[in-house]
């Protein structure tokens, strides 16, 4: 695979003001104290309340343009990688773009969505098209509000969810820098599809055949045993041929930023690479699992921490529903 | 722009059962025979029924596959590009990749979404893919069903929608051949969202919280003439860019196939561009407007009627909800 000549001008993130902490969900879940946190690993999460994932995704994306240095104006294309759209009809990215005083910009605006890996598939879409020349601007922004669609009397996966968004503006590499998008890779497993759903909300189930006997068609659904079997055998050969398409080895990754869909799919994929603590980007305890904004935050993290530097290689890599496996080996 | 090797390797499409006649829509509506027809130039569309846009995809796709001589294993990427999904999680193309019995393959699976714009939008990205030789053999499917969110109180719009499915499958031009790409241009005006939309159903205004009182909430909403207004304006600057861009003048284009929004949208698209009457692909009289479906059934239904071979250039543009204006000069 060549690669292609992407690099990273700059990431940001916003999270909604309400903290709702492991010992408030205990109390809401009616768990003794210290259920949620070691069922989770997640010891606080936010809650979006009064806003919307384009007012959130604006704000992640004006932090993301300041972190690059760019107007707003510059950009040449605004893709939202979310999971659940704002509302059915037109694409959120629209929606991003008419909060950031855009809307009479003409700047093209489409969704990607692969639930959590949403992130990954539309970085590894457009990838093609800044390398060929078509865009040079172009920003990725992933706000979710999973607080809405959560099963509270589904505990093992409502404690795990948090809201927040965050963007990431990718551009050409400069003639002699070296950051670029070494290789990528989805697999998708339909058989598994049903293992996390929402069901109803879309065409099959639409919302006015709403009603509050089914609620639970409503909201999330995960069998999460189920879902790490199923993960368990397909993850070895999916990174097995990821890295080596890239020609790479875990040695030459500098960090590997996971998707945070749960601690325990998180010590899934430490115990399958062997990766060490220190190359394992972990933001599930102060974020818990932001859906498709979890992966381009933990990218944010790691570069506003420092744990990512430019030219070290890095290793994206989630499970989403779907069933989807991906992974994106990027040298920042 | 440099031409990008991808040539269409077949088409198919399926259509519901029920059919839903002009005539059907007048006595629904309470209006004088003859009233929806003129109104709409729809004389016939066809609904739903107990069946889901999975099950109507994985059948158009089985049509475009055994019309491009493929066997569905060897398919390496599979793209929904509807407007919306069939549940909230997950994406639609994994619903489709199971109904396929692909749900063991791995083959990677996402949707694109542009609402109108959807399949112009997924196939102006992939193509950079397959020209790169990430992917060489794609299916894009369209399916939709309308009739669950037409909101019949407001009849200029619910007079215009039909439902049904189309799929494309996409692959790298062998050498030799000539097809591909020439040029490709979208434009989002975020400052028209609310000109076509559906607000509820999403993050902002979710299923859970419709009630019976709000139900126009949660249909199909459309400012027709606004929309009209404002897309009249954009159109003209829109096209000239698009047919700068390739290089090309109607004179060249064999075919136009616009988005069959409406019979008055296609009127204004006709004047703008001087388009003779056998020139362009009106499919309206005999599916109304079936959303991102409509752009790659009028792509089937003009190779299939021969009313577009191999060589020739054709130009599929469309407006969507967003507000976007897509455009896309193909060499068939």
């Amino acid at each position: 695979m060549k690669t292609r000549q992407v690099k990273v001008l700059g990431t940001g993130a916003y999270l909604p003001e309400k903290r709702v902490t492991a010992e408030d969900m205990d109390r809401r879940l009616g768990k003794p104290e210290g259920w949620v946190y070691k069922k989770s690993g997640v010891k606080v999460r936010h809650y979006a309340e009064n806003e919307s994932v384009s007012q959130m995704g604006a704000k992640a994306a004006f932090a993301a343009l300041a972190d690059a240095g760019l107007e707003a104006e510059r950009l040449d294309c605004i893709i939202c990688t979310n999971a659940v759209p704002e509302q059915p009809i037109p694409c959120t990215a629209a929606l991003i773009q008419s909060e950031m005083k855009l809307g009479d910009s003409g700047i093209p605006c489409l969704d990607v969505n692969s639930t959590c890996l949403s992130f990954l598939a539309g970085l590894d879409l457009i990838s093609y098209l800044i390398d060929a020349g078509r865009y040079d601007r172009v920003l990725l922004v992933a706000p979710e509000i999973a607080s809405v669609g959560l099963n509270y009397s589904q505990s093992e996966s409502a404690i795990l969810f948090g809201d927040g968004a965050a963007a990431v503006v990718v551009g050409r590499t400069p003639a002699g820098e070296s950051s670029g998008i070494v290789a990528s890779r989805i697999e998708t497993y339909g058989s598994g599809a049903a293992l996390s759903e929402v069901r109803g909300g879309g065409s099959k189930l639409p919302s006015i055949a709403y009603e509050p006997e089914r609620i639970a068609d409503f909201l999330f659904d995960m069998q999460g045993e189920a879902l790490f079997k199923k993960t368990s055998k397909l993850l070895p050969d999916f990174l097995k041929k990821l890295f080596g398409e890239g020609g790479v080895t875990l040695e030459d990754v500098a960090l590997v930023i996971p998707h945070q869909g749960s601690a325990m799919a998180m010590r899934l994929l430490q115990r399958k690479l062997r990766i060490p603590d220190d190359k394992l980007m972990n933001i599930i305890e102060q974020h818990g699992n932001m859906i498709a904004a979890s992966l381009p935050m933990g990218l944010h993290e790691a570069i506003r921490l420092g744990r990512l530097k430019r030219g070290d290689l890095t290793a994206v890599i989630g499970i989403s529903a779907g069933l989807s496996l991906g992974g994106l080996l990027l040298e920042y």
